[in-house]
């Protein structure tokens, strides 16, 4: 019943610039291939669900055979469709006179038989959003796989925490890494959530299966396990919380995913230096030297594109009676484009992580640049213990001055001022200027993150 | 320690403009001086914290009741603080210096000792989201046993469901509440979930709680406890994640809102006239005659400004390192405007119900405003068991046409149509031409959204 | 040197859903082939521009030719670009490397020679945009012609004035298409404008034009005259005002557009009836006898999109340096999609008032709904000259209350009311009652919004 | 008739959170008290042009002198009707009974006649417009003249230019100054164009302006006159086009200061130290060696929640029929939050420049980072002169690799490659190197800014 994206397929995410912010395997699930064939499973289900019910008159095996065999994608002409499609501003009804052409006369009844327009083409969507979510889950997992794996390899490896553009302690690469994780774990359960709670459209024309006489519960039941759907409470024609419920999930997972491109862009600066890319990737047309960070460049560009889509996804929740005209209609393809940027985004960050060089040493180094001023707040933590915190801040703070006006480091200035030396040796000194030493929980953290991992594998998601 | 709000409060919703999108009892959970107050009470819980860690030495007792009684938010000057906050923008730094000078010497070192700046606003921000919850919540519980009683009174009244701005078929105005009801309870579940979801911030300068050496996660345990907030796994400085959920969770509320309140304008149109609202509320200052739904053109207003929120939040996401230079920055004040504005559409919508006057004769009579086609569908679906579908669609539809074109109304155009008369009686006609005979599940869609809702009710949030 | 998008282009915006939001015309100029046209465009012309520069040693001519010859969109193979172009997040180094193959060795060291990426890419977009913009502004054009002719038929058409959802006051259908146009023609021109403003970018790889030494802004002018775009002051390869505010001319102008068909819906409900449309065009699957206003519930669906995307470019606008590494690649399409957007409200509009019936009774009839209460202000009016503004208030609210209360109507209840009588004759109170006598300046501003257009129509835009 | 706000004024933007993203004296135009005196100045100028029209009956001059004598903002409380207002969701009509109850009975009758609260408070926004954009153009105009100073004074000054993170080629400090000079510079006269174009609103009850009879016109360019405001073609009640394409104005110079502010952050990076800012401000907490960028922050944290609140209007512009229930309404606070935060984004990027330290010692030291690669294509280009493009191309290549994996500066490499010193003595290689000889048209650049600057100050605007 899966359709597969073909070349010929004009596929709304392919073509000059679309690779650039998706992801292939993700886009094949949004492509107009893949929601036709989505809207032909509903009208299928349907037709099965009317027999389950009882509903089908007739030789029902045969009627689900007919209509089966003309649920295929193939034959049926997109783009005619989509012509077809603009006077009523809907590409149901166009499928559904192509669908009934293709099936005998007995089964044709049956066809779309209680159906609206908007139920079948909401439950294509939501069946479109749970199937790209399986290649779209898969390449998360591979991130925050990644992730893990970076962020348990990197425990003590120390660089600049950074504050408002600023070097102000030392943490680790490690953390930094576990802090992605945990940020884009939590995310993609959320999203796996969401996606769960996607459920069945099926209301009918006014939303009330009056056609159905008294079976329209049933066939909604029916339908919604033919199709391995949540069956909801009620139709949701304009009551739109599910789908944007979804799209918020993927909007915070695209801002996870955003937080480490730019990161990793942040440390790939020129001047910081502390990771890097292998390879050819990112080579610039004119400047030889450059190895550009592209692929979190693309992370960061699919998801700046995020947040007005969910907003205006957000902004149509306001759908009067029972369908609305035009709030319901402009959904459609910012949804699909959300999609596709959660792709992309995912994609990019598993492929920047793939090509990601970590650089240990300039991390290192760069704890340097502030000639130790990085660390005065240990070595104040330490005087504090014999000075008390007032008096051991306004040592470090007159030292701190003094370094950045002469350029002297700060652990000479220290070693310059009895009141230091009288407080701690040159040992404690060290000690206190050691960033591996003042790292505080960082390490436990890490930890933590990697435990919840770990029980996120375990799950049924695995 | 739960702050009141007072009228010499600078509150950033009050005044000419705020009242009309916020409700009183939200704003005050909203305002500087309850935001303030909340900065106190992390600080006040940090010294406790510490107290239970072990970290603090003398008085510990006396310790904790000097910063006790300097964390009352009376004694604060908010304009000055305001002021003060400009140039480090931020405005922690004030209110710790504020607080330490209103200490005594041994309990001052305690003070805000090993946190950072956002430690404190960001879970001040969060018990913000969580104390304004509390009125919030309520006013969703009262609009939500509103819809319940609604639905659960208008299950027979029927009114034409409308697609496209168009009337469809008849539906029942119990069924319309009970979508209201079960979008707006579905969102109250999710945003109180979203609520218990929301952490404890605390991470120290660089998210390592270093100054603490190996003490930081104790503290961080007992300072979770001491707010009654959950404690994340790790600092979530620049993984705004959780935040971002919470607002997602408001965003969705204020549109499952917004939907009713479109509703009710469209339903209070004057051609419509379906509802309307008793009292003199919305008169017109020119037009005397003018009954103008004023409560629920209020949510909309309130509604209409949350999604730009929302995605800014979002757009804020993609934070550097350990703390930005800007977005966080940018959270803020949008973080307590859908606070604000989430209260004002729960609070309109509260109103907006109370004051309803639901008109059924007029719903009844609106029926007819079509010469009967609203139930061309319902006409051929029992002619269709007797011509088969094809047939009775092709019967049905040219009695339309000649009904539209000559003003006749459907019974008359189908009682002098043989091919109708020989398959249907004018009883079998008229029972075809009943709007209550052709409502299919609508009233068991009602009493599902009655079961969810009272089963919500039995929950431990009563 | 423009091309013509052929039906095997990998058009972003056919297939499925793309017709609905789009007008294929304007969805031309905006394919992936008129895209990388343009950008083989500039490739052309900045040969051209090095040789009026003097910077090309050897046979110009023929080099220009060769070029030339090269620079034929048919040669290239769009898909295969697109994926080269994943690795760089950039399909300009691609295009580059697969021109050069094709040209001669002599020409191959002047393609892109001094350019950057972004020089190519920005001024290929700026291209897209004005040459879009010419059957856009067709569009645009064809619709105020409408509007006018619209508004200058219907100078005496009176209908209900409706504020807040409620009838007010009487008004004309003249001055409501006069609304429209005005709005729509103000905003054409700041389009047009907006367009004019859109220079050339080129400045190299880090905007200095260095690579040409001493020579760097005689070609670039050189290459604004070839391309027949305004050179700019600098290169704005991180200033992208020029950009956002031409993205916000097209979003005023969709929202221009996106109120008339939000009025042409709300005039087309069932209960208003006061528009329609002719033809089967909007026909449903079920319901044979709706008619649902589907090229307005295009425009709407396609102006509901265009604010996240506004926002989306104002959001990319702090992009650092002298290329950002993000947001500058998440413009593309966002403005690609506004222009397509723009064409499918535009042309959406068209139709809808191509098909567009007015019920001129029918919006008579309307104003009898509230038995004469839609002219309480025109009585007050009158009775204020004899009896005072105030006395007169109080006379004609009582008297509304009774026709809310009774249902009779106003002028009864006013002729049996001696203040009124002793006022008015009856044949005041049906002149005052008359909703022709009582349009205030509507003719006059349906006149200078006429004349404005006329104006308009004169200039050298014709 | 312009008010001061005071420190009584229930100022929407003050308080704790306030002061970080505005800036005072634009924050004092649009407080409520300003809001409400605007609405007071619009009332009193009705009854004035009604006077001018010969409208008003009785001793003119001591009516009008009445009206103006209760004009006084002094004499209104306006949390009473901040509350008052809530019933009708609008707050003109509590205004105009206050007003009413405050001049004597022969004036009563002009006050507010003939118009619709909507006349009252979109005026008065736009009088807040207007009058905001005195202070605001003042800050901008400061901010323009500190970068055209910056831009002159740093001509000469080398520092790498950066793309996609990573520095490309040399540049000048005073190129990028001008770069941000220029966005400012055509911002702020877009700003000031749109400012002129925010026209009077005035079309009473329906927009008509019935109650005038055949005056209305007259009524309404004497109203016009007495603002000084343009005066409208048409009533402009759902034709949001106006204010929309002011909101963008405002949006587009908020993005063009967010640019400068954003380049000042990622120069101030510890790592890359080009910048610096004097004083004490920004300072830490808890680090003492910290001197963060806050000014630039707080630019940051402003622009950051402007794309929202225009996209907000901009999805505001469907509003039905003469007045919209809810979309109208929503448009009043985010058009004072959008004038706040433009007031910080100025007024911060003000403070920025004064504070800005740009130390050009470190900038010239930063193009030493890449051991000379920075100016790879400098030497390439040279080397093409003699050796071609594609063979310098190779060899530079091959060159920039050996620095990369040796560390050895490109300079040394260079001088080993017996195919370098065959074509290039080391003087030429030295002058190749030599950034200051590869800066192209970066003079020409700035020159054309200033020039550009000097022509808009010549300017009426000053």
């Amino acid at each position: 019943m899966r359709p597969s994206s073909s070349s010929s397929d004009p596929a709304p995410f392919g073509g000059l610039l679309g690779p650039l912010s998706g992801a292939a395997d993700v886009d094949a699930e949004l492509s107009d291939t893949a929601l036709l064939q989505a809207m032909l499973d509903v009208e299928l289900a349907l037709v099965r669900a009317q027999a389950r019910a009882g509903l089908v008159a007739g030789d029902v095996s045969r009627i689900a055979t007919d209509v089966d065999a003309a649920c295929r994608v193939e034959a049926y002409d997109i783009v005619e469709l989509g012509t077809d499609a603009v006077p009523p501003a809907n590409p149901v009804p166009a499928l559904v006179r192509a669908l009934r052409s293709r099936v005998p006369g007995e089964a044709r009844g049956y066809v779309h038989n209680g159906a609206t327009s908007q139920d079948v083409l909401d439950t294509a969507l939501v069946l479109v959003c749970r199937r790209s979510l399986v290649p779209l889950a898969a390449r998360l997992a591979g991130v925050t796989d990644a992730l893990a794996a970076l962020a348990d390899a990197h425990r003590a490896t120390v660089l600049p925490g950074r504050t408002l553009a600023q070097q102000a302690l030392p943490t680790t690469f490690g953390l930094k890494a576990a802090g992605w994780l945990q940020s884009v774990g939590v995310a993609t359960d959320e999203l796996l959530r969401a996606a769960d709670a996607l459920p069945l459209q099926f209301g009918g024309a006014a939303g009330t299966l009056a056609s159905y006489g008294g079976h329209g519960v049933e066939v909604s039941a029916a339908l919604a396990d033919e199709l391995h759907l949540a069956e909801p409470a009620l139709p949701w024609h304009t009551d739109r919380r599910p789908l944007v419920a979804y799209a918020c999930a993927l909007g915070a997972a695209c801002g996870a995913l955003g937080k480490a491109a730019t990161d990793v862009v942040a440390l790939a600066q020129t001047e910081v230096g502390e990771v890097g890319f292998g390879g050819g990737a990112g080579g610039s047309s004119t400047l030889p030297h450059k190895r550009n960070p592209a692929e979190a460049i693309r992370v960061r560009a699919a998801v700046a594109r995020v947040p007005g889509l969910v907003g205006t996804l957000l902004a149509c929740m306001g759908q009067p009676h029972e369908r609305a005209a035009g709030q319901w209609q402009a959904e459609w393809e910012p949804l699909r484009e959300l999609l596709h940027l959660a792709g992309g985004a995912a994609g990019g960050t598993g492929d920047a992580l793939a090509a990601l060089d970590v650089d240990v040493e300039r991390m290192r180094a760069n704890l340097d640049l502030t000639d130790g001023l990085v660390l005065a707040e240990a070595v104040a933590s330490r005087l504090a213990d014999r000075l008390g915190r007032q008096r051991a801040n306004e040592l470090v703070r007159r030292a701190a001055r003094q370094v950045r006006d002469t350029g002297t480091p700060l652990r000479e200035v220290l070693l310059a001022d009895d009141a230091v030396t009288e407080s701690l040796s040159e040992a404690d000194l060290d000690a206190a200027l050691d960033p591996a030493a003042y790292l505080g929980a960082a390490d436990e953290f890490v930890s933590r993150a990697l435990a919840a991992h770990a029980a996120r594998g375990e799950g049924p998601r695995g």
